[in-house]
């Protein structure tokens, strides 16, 4: 599955980056939010959505052990380079990841949080804040659609992912994997963010709401939207082990045949110089 | 013509990832239209189309593969790339597959679209849902105007891609013409967008103009705009093969001089380490 | 200098891809303008400008045989790259690309020019279409300033040029020059673009702005602004001798040591592996 | 420390290209602030700092050459990448760099600032110009909280760069780290740039600032903001020795063991082939 994928899987929980990717990722939310959009917008924050995505690969050290998404580890776990009983740590420690970062995006803007809504921590109303740190569904989505939104927007994410780091696939070159990814979340984020925000990630929506829920929001954060906060946490899951399926099913079960022809391409250029 | 142009094309149809492009480029549409632009603009909407290409490439697994286009599908068999008797089929596999993403958005955005029409679904007026699937031509915008728009897009994107994958030429390093392609793609949108939205794909036109024709937006789809429908297949296509053949007379048909010289400039770098 | 910067110097000119260049350059601006904003904005304008060096560079192979400027030319010519004798030719070569590119533009966008302008073709006005050609000052700008301001930008831009194609230096991968080309042009195009839209290239300006002249805009393209078209005609040319001559002094002469201790820490990084 | 981190460092205060990055960074402010808005805004400025860097590093001659802020200095300092004595010296040398860069966009956009401002050089009010050049804390931020915004920024940063440029860490393809680092710092730009504007460098800062002192502004660039000046001064060198402190208690410690490993994958890999 490409790149040694299981280089730095055993280390990826200890050195977790994900409070720097969360960082970046709630960070441009609160840039938009707090400033009434006058210093941030849709464009803003969907590039700190992605660009968090690079910055968190670098700082882990390559995609495979950048264990960032309860739903990338799930499809490690599907396609064997991750052991199962491992899987449940690695949420774990990305939850509290995701927690930690929420709180130090919450000190950060503590001010302009406290300015922006005039004092009163709300997760509704014209001046609510809680959606800097979780998702909430627009106003027109059902749980089904918004459930559906996921569990595609997830898929396309780690087929993506996937297709990115298999060397037998057309791959990116080495090292530039984090910009390709984040140019995906960024084409995901345009193309379907509207709905919920297109969180994708289990993790980075659960801590950041557990964490509004103790920092004085209230419980409005897991009942506002008919109870929405499972859609983030359950959807992204679906979504993974879909993804992972397609792409074993469309594209890797084609690989042994193609890997001969590409060598005898590698061949035919090597001789030519 | 570069790097193995017709390795994969054979499985070019049977693994398409025409539905990948399509449920980001009409995701993109549809994020923007059904927001008010709150959530999408001109920006998000250009981005969703250019890194739908990266990612349907990626997914594809290399641009040569990647018949993602009855225009590039068209260059191809023009440049003996793909036997003839290929294309009607790779463009049938192309509309369909854009006929199933069209399905797909319908479903990702269904209580958006609905909530945001308020329940009728229709080709004009302030409200109209169907520019989220298929394009039309601006109000300024005569037919004749609009043919030429499309011939001259699709020539600049065929001419672009050639260029950008033909290793005879400055071609980008192996695995980021997708990247490559990507920003072509946005150069043209934001330089020729505004008169009928840059479709230069009969595929992702005709296929889900069809699929609004069925899903009840009604037969003002095939006859809004004087009976634009026919110029977003028609025209790709001759824009393609004048790209094809301006591609071939200016930059392709100067190249075996060139390559010696480039193996000489080669062999002195060479030496020089 | 880099990587072959003769290589395809003699057939720059013949095989110019100008009109690609200002093609694009100047549709972003007629996207901008015809819609009234509403599909084209100082973003997207600003990406067309810089992208299209991108796509016209990949097109003619090569940032030493893309004489898309003739301040780019003039670079070459005082560095010995370009023999000067053949400096006046490639200069009429690029006037006559651009204007070229301009009647293209203006026929892609004769509908929305027409509709836009209301029947009439101005220079001046709210609704004054010339600038959609050729560039005009800001309200605000003196001659001197706006001279300073040319000179400036194109000194910045040579000076990025030679630095990215310069392999003594820290040079750009081979095959991304042209984008990374493109993110210098970018980056001086929203830090230097207020004062009157960052020309930089005199046949951009000029070939445009005859045709503007002989296509029925009147001879008020040249007398706006204080007689403002001879300024992004000379102003870039210093700008680029300046570019050159800085370039030179600050980088190119440190070279020959740089070069040793490079060599070195290569040979000790093969001797790692 | 990565790519031979020293070469280069003796020379980089001599040739310093800090001017380079102040004229593209305060250029794309001075856009922003004196067309209102309409030639630029919160992302032409974002992309005008993060691209700044870029064009910076690669006229400087690459990443570790490039002591463009005492930031990152300090950083080299502390890694025993730069001499200690030395260090004073290059954070004199990009304070005056950044001073000369504040007068050459003052020039640059003199007929702008003066039209903007009517005529009255201040530092606060609806028609303040002194932002352009310094920055200035939003008007809901207390000292404390700025401080920690530039800590965490600027520790964030060069944790970045230190992992962008570690090549025992998933490393950036030599000569395209001006691009990763551009984006890192977009990145940062659009989650932590509504508190103060993101300065991250104490010379950036202050040089610019006494520009303005000098140049007409008045002592209130200094004492705006409860006397903010000093913030963006201290808090990116106490965030700089964070960032590195980080960096190497959670990555660079790990190395060891990585490296054979990743070893032991390349010759997996080179084998297979």
């Amino acid at each position: 599955m490409g790149r040694g994928c299981c280089v730095g899987a055993e280390r990826g929980a200890g050195r977790s980056r994900v409070p720097v990717l969360q960082l970046i990722t709630l960070g441009g939310a609160a840039q938009m939010v707090t400033s009434s959009g006058t210093k941030g917008n849709v464009i803003t924050s969907s590039l700190a959505g992605a660009l968090a995505v690079m910055v968190a690969i670098y700082t882990a050290g390559g995609v495979s052990g950048a264990h960032l998404n309860p739903a990338f580890s799930l499809a490690m776990s599907l396609l064997g380079q991750l052991p199962w009983w491992k899987f449940p740590i690695f949420v774990a420690v990305q939850i509290f990841g995701s927690f930690i970062a929420a709180a130090a995006v919450y000190a950060l803007y503590y001010d302009a949080i406290w300015s922006y809504s005039n004092g009163t921590l709300t997760a509704s109303g014209p001046r609510e804040t809680a959606s800097i740190f979780a998702t909430y569904p627009a106003e027109h989505l059902s749980l089904p659609n918004g459930f559906l939104d996921q569990v595609l927007g997830t898929a396309v994410l780690i087929t993506g992912i996937l297709a990115i780091t298999d060397t037998r696939n057309h791959a990116v070159p080495r090292g530039l994997e984090p910009v390709a990814v984040a140019l995906l979340v960024l084409a995901i984020e345009v193309s379907m963010g509207s709905n919920c925000g297109c969180p994708m990630n289990p993790a980075r929506d659960l801590g950041p709401r557990l964490f509004t829920l103790l920092a004085g929001w209230g419980t409005e954060v897991f009942s506002r939207g008919s109870a929405w906060w499972w859609v983030p946490v359950v959807a992204p899951l679906v979504g993974a082990a879909l993804g992972t399926g397609l792409y074993q099913l469309f594209v890797a079960f084609h690989h042994p045949e193609e890997e001969e022809e590409e060598d005898g391409g590698r061949a035919r250029r090597q001789t030519k110089h």
